[in-house]
């Protein structure tokens, strides 16, 4: 079956014009001037985009013997609904012991139930020899070549530096990128336990918890580690001046490291911890918190400036009752925000309709940027002959306001609530398939594939080069000791 | 007729891929496997590239009662000869009152021999009425959306900080990019003078009157100025840590700036100057002069991390004799250095070659940023069905070491003799002609045409949406004044 | 007669100790315990620290056929209420061609009515040899070593780049300092034009004509030709995080700037232009404007670090009457605020009060930093034996809400209205004399004289040694041209 | 008895003046003109400045079951030898499990036979209940009020951020300093068991195991933890610009941070790793590693601007016999150099020869600054009544070239063998004791005295209010949930 997108302009991070986009199946077979199809979809006045790619999600999260509240499908369903195509996930394997395998195992049944295409990043949570010997499997057979380290949760997920350099080094053999949460959590877990004792227990101590420092310092060391490890860096929910300026200075030094900001650090501020009612405070609470007007202005100009590379949610929704398991400690307050639906509308209002970004900048924000370094471009992330039929048709003229009482998201309340929006889909199509239509939600449960991704970019490529023109070389010497005194 | 690359790897700004590329007359028909076509060229074991663009030449550049020696025909010879598919040339109009459209009709009569395409950027070397009026005309029917301003070259082209502002107010509207030539004119005079004075007149002296400080200064001042006047600004070679710094500052506080630094000024540094042979110096002399190795590192992680763009040469030739104008006197030495023909195996050998660079980035730094940057954009600049067939088949594999016996270039020498490169073009062909073809020039003179380039790009229009978001607004106030004491 | 002050803590920019301080006529003679003398001030509880030094005043200053409202008299009798017991004016030559000397000799009719001691600046206002042979005996016979330009206040008091060259480079070679307003005023004339055609006529007007980008370009610019010209600068009244990230960057280059922020700007901002009540945003008009908070956190930031060096007011009073000069045209409203009386219990109150600073630091910033620079010390700037006798006894515990109703100023408001202080003087002493008693004025009209200061600090022999050591030498060649092709 | 130093110039950080300093015993007694004393110094042509201070020396360092060379008796005269009147060296417990108290007696034992003035910094080598009871004795019995830790030297020294957390903390509340050598030794100790898998096993080895990143990177770190204990920061041996830079940064944030870089790394480079000559190359090994001419540029300019504050040696004399433990395996090369006899001489040369520094700036790097931070300013670091006369008399005509044929310190070669230097003490007093006498030694073993430092400086006073002010607040909510859904 054959669907054409008609009269619409295509904007892709390279470039626009004015084409139709011919699909049968799975992917795009032409793009031209008055194709027909079986099906049309008038885009009249609407861009043809590359559907968002969101590269940062936790769905169905194991937690505290629950999980976090929507999973594959509600999740997948929000993020079509607002226009993204395609999610990656996090794959935790328990530190206790287990392997990534078997973690691994996990998170495929869970993703049975997918809307749309998706991959996983495989966290490194633990260090041994199992650990060492399964990323080559992870990488070669299992298509993952991305691995996240957590510098905080300690007692839990977070690794120690040593560990996180040997990790380092075997991503880099493997061809592979390094990926960090990146927060102090040495100092995080001391200042939590001060501020508990000192009565400090709402939502707002935990931002009070995690200031930019504690972010700051841990993407710097995080970037020095993975420069001496010779391995390129992705560094998660940066939310702050102190590590983009990291970043950036790690830029500016020739270092490969990508910072990926989320929606919610750009657009709210730490006010809402403030709030008098606990729900809404609680409901915030993510790690790293939101922060205050000087850093969504660093992060803005990040985007525009291409010091920061890419527009996520770090999606893990709790319902209230799941956030007042951390009434009277706000360590035990569950971390996560909503946003996948909102990400792509809140990121056009705020970003395009200011004049901040050209749609082709949101365009690569949202898709095709992440697409290249996570290795599945042009599969996804371009309007391109032969590439999956993911596409979003974007309705700059048509407003909402968000609200919880209409989103697709399981939980109960939205942090955007009340945002005012112009730029939404019209239409979005994953794999050919059209699964939001003019504002109706047209999803098939298990729709949704897994993407393999392959090792050794360019950019790894070039990075080995350069690591090995440069590595030390022993200096020759005839006798040694050489000289008498 | 119709020509075929065969078995290469095309390599754009944006991926890679193996495929054949059919060309019928001047443009790309058909990219696909196993295409057919009257000629074939064996790309085997290369990669089939975008020519390279040069935004950034003289040729026949008048110069005290006679002219650069390199021409249109032999510099877009040279050109072709290094994979360089199109040049931009810049209209000086006479500061003591020519107007625009009568410059760039003495432009036009010396580019019909051009081997190659080309564009102008239009000089703003006086500022009036007539200037004000004919930048319209030069936008809007001659096809020219760039306006390059001089901060130095006193009581010659410089313009005055009114007179940049005025004018780039001016380019603003018309929706066009400002450029400039960065260096403290003021300063450089009277610095000048004092060497002279003093006895310093050697070519080595040119380098000390324009130290790296009075370039940032000019930089900085620029971007200033462009911002006020919400224009985009395209500083011209960028040659140092100064200039660089104030770019990277304005684009981190989210300014539309861009650097463009030339491949001299990456590979060749100031001890040149202070070499014993007169000529051997002299030959090297150009604004901004060669630099220390510091600033070559910067501009390198400029081109890494993305704070600058673009690179090109400033080709401007001068044989030996000419240069001897100067002799006795460093500020008569005639300004320029060849570089057409090196650009792009120079760029390659220490970019690629070293691991610096991905393909891909090569090809965005000379050929692809400028092309989106000029808005002549996918016309020039990829490799794509429709475009111009303007390719060449780059050898990852031949070399050469550079001399100027072997040169296209009229001049006697190459600033880049001994230099030994590995990665050369196969083939170089000019909107579907074979100029090179496996090291035999097959040039015609005259098959270059004027490239048109319109002005209002996506980035023009965000910075003016910003701009008006951002605009000054009256308070409000009911009786003025509405207080006594 | 002598006088003791009695059981204080002596605070100076170096350290705190418990001492009586024993003067006789206008001098210190004797700092120990247990000191007697005619009269006794007791200091029980304070602090007795230097007299602030405000190097950055405009009294009597001619404007538009009037003068600024405060004059010697009443502009001292303010500061010393307010702990400053020098001032340093701005000797301004009318620039249609008045001589150094003549307008020196009008500020010296005009300060004989001064309460205490007090400096001359000289400024450069236009450029020719008159100015610069008089420059010799305004160093050498009147014992001044400062010398002000204005990059700003096109038509009138700016100069152009190349004049302060020439004027720099004449300062460096007579062992003075170069001292610069740095606002771009091309742009400011141009922006203010703009402004007024677009109905933009109120004092918000001023504020948006100078942005803080305008100021940071021509600090920027300032530096650089105070670099190439190899004297030492100082920079009045730093407002912005543009202008001090210059002064910084400077800084850590080694340089010899020092930059020189507000009171008004450490503690008010923007929002004050914004008042619904025209008077109220009027009387707050000066150059450059209040800025934002992000720009206040930076001065406090540069005064803690050090990149910052002085604390000023630029004591400039005009009336409401005056003010309304402007109504309907902002660029007519005189330019200035009050602050003489107000300086030193704001900084103490936002800076030793909160622990911004320590109270040594504080001296350093009110009174010995400028000292030094200016060539004053240590007959002024600290508590010694042999020093002036110009000394604040402090206390830290009094307490007092700022209001126009009960200054010294001629003025009929207060830009600090309504800010509450602690930390004021208990008494003042000028030259040995007691100005201020608990409250009680007893201020001597002519008591203050004028004090030279000599050039060629140890910090202008320093860089004139770098500056010679590394300057530019000829390369020795045996024939030019040696080389054929 | 009473010496008198005759007709020299006193040159303090605050100032230079010409006058006679007359001393009785151990103290200054009287400065002034015509003086007269039992003992006459002749200080004509000369410069009367305080003593050095050297804030960091191990002398008799415990080390693999011997020691380091130059004891408190050789060290101290080798320190006098070159003007310095004053060291501090480490006390280091046993990371065993060695308490403080126990190593303070070690460490008392040994430094009876000091020539000079000392005084300790006490390291904290591990963590437990033990060591936080007894740092409040070392803080209030015993006169220390600094802390060191090692973020290096993994197994033996080094502490993990938690303990050093915990450790700053207290440190805070005691109203001492912190202190950290920072290098990353997670990192150091992987690439130092890489380098040596690879065959790296010369002294450059260790150079390539402890980069400038390394550094730059724990710098940055134990910034962010001293920020959040709330306590001021002193970084020892600052060699780069990685770690200079984020000094530089955090202090322009406003944070109580000082940066120490020693005198080998201002003149200093790491190409003598280089060197043919195992020997050579192995008696350069110290931590961190000498480094290339960026970083000494970087450290100049933070020494000129105030960024850095102090210059030290790090003395740890090791024979060449010690240093050849480490054939084969740099590892076991016990790290550290001299300079205690250097330091003033080289640092004069460098800096006031070449006009970096002024004379005032070179004292107070030498020592006023340190003495200010260590809190035993005024009795050391300054020419003042009352102060202990700790004085050197500096011949700036007297050079000599440094060998170690003529040294004092114990070992058979000297780093800066071979370097030229102008500018030498004609006298060096200690407590009013003649120990260089013009050339001629005249130390006495067990003259030196310790000295005590108290807690709670300025700058402890004024970081507590800020951190007091600024301390997270509970926000008040009357019911919690308060909302429903
Ligand atoms: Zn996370
Ligand atoms: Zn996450
Ligand atoms: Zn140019
Ligand atoms: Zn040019
Ligand atoms: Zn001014
Ligand atoms: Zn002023
Ligand atoms: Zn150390
Ligand atoms: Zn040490």
């Amino acid at each position: 079956m054959s669907t054409v997108i008609k009269s619409g302009t295509i904007v892709t991070a390279d470039m626009s014009w004015k084409a139709d986009v011919l699909i049968e199946g799975d992917v795009i077979v032409e793009i031209g001037e008055g194709l027909k199809g079986e099906t049309e979809l008038d885009a009249t006045g609407c861009y043809v985009m590359p559907g968002g790619i969101d590269p940062h999600v936790h769905l169905e999260m194991p937690f505290m013997g629950t999980y976090s509240s929507d999973d594959f499908e509600s999740g997948t369903r929000a993020g079509l609904a607002g226009g993204t195509t395609m999610v990656v996930d996090f794959c935790l394997p328990n530190p206790d012991g287990q392997g990534l395998l078997d973690a691994l195992q996990m998170w495929d049944n869970k993703s049975t139930r997918a809307n749309c295409d998706y991959s996983f990043h495989m966290a490194v949570t633990w260090w041994g020899e199992q650990i060492f010997d399964e990323m080559q499997t992870v990488v070669r057979d299992r298509g993952i070549n991305t691995f996240k380290h957590f510098m905080a949760y300690k007692g839990a997920l977070m690794v120690q530096d040593d560990e996180m350099f040997a990790s380092f080094q075997r991503v880099g053999e493997l061809g592979g990128i390094a990926m960090v949460h990146a927060e102090n959590g040495d100092v995080v877990a001391d200042l939590s336990a001060r501020l508990l004792a000192e009565g400090n227990n709402g939502p707002e101590g935990h931002a009070y918890s995690r200031p930019p420092q504690v972010e700051g310092e841990a993407a710097n060391r995080a970037i020095m580690i993975a420069d001496m490890a010779g391995v390129p860096l992705y560094i998660v929910h940066v939310s702050c001046e102190e590590a983009h300026e990291a970043i950036r200075r790690a830029r500016q030094q020739g270092k490969r490291v990508w910072g990926e900001p989320l929606i919610q650090h750009l657009t709210l501020d730490e006010s809402e911890y403030f709030n008098q009612d606990w729900d809404h405070a609680a409901r915030r609470v993510m790690s790293p918190p939101f922060r205050n007007a000087k850093h969504q202005e660093s992060l803005w100009h990040g985007l525009m400036s291409g010091s920061l590379s890419v527009v996520a949610t770090d999606h893990c929704a709790f319902t209230t009752d799941q956030k007042r398991y951390g009434v009277g400690d706000f360590t035990k307050i569950p971390n996560g925000t909503g946003g996948l639906e909102d990400r792509m509308p809140m990121l056009w209002t705020n970003g395009v309709g200011t004049g901040r970004l050209t749609p082709e900048e949101f365009v690569a924000l949202t898709s095709t940027n992440i697409a290249k370094i996570l290795n599945c471009y042009p599969r996804k992330g371009t309007i391109r002959v032969g590439s999956d039929a993911d596409i979003v048709v974007w309705d700059p003229e048509k407003e909402k306001t968000i609200t919880a009482s209409s989103q697709q998201s399981a939980i109960d309340y939205n942090v955007f609530e009340g945002q005012h929006v112009k730029g939404l889909p019209r239409f979005t199509l994953t794999r050919g398939k059209v699964a939001v239509h003019d504002g109706e939600i047209r999803t098939e449960e298990g729709h949704g594939k897994f993407v393999k991704r392959a090792p050794n970019t360019p950019v790894n490529k070039a990075l080995s080069t350069w690591k090995e023109l440069t590595a030390p070389r022993p200096v020759k010497r005839s006798g040694i000791p050489a000289s008498g005194v």
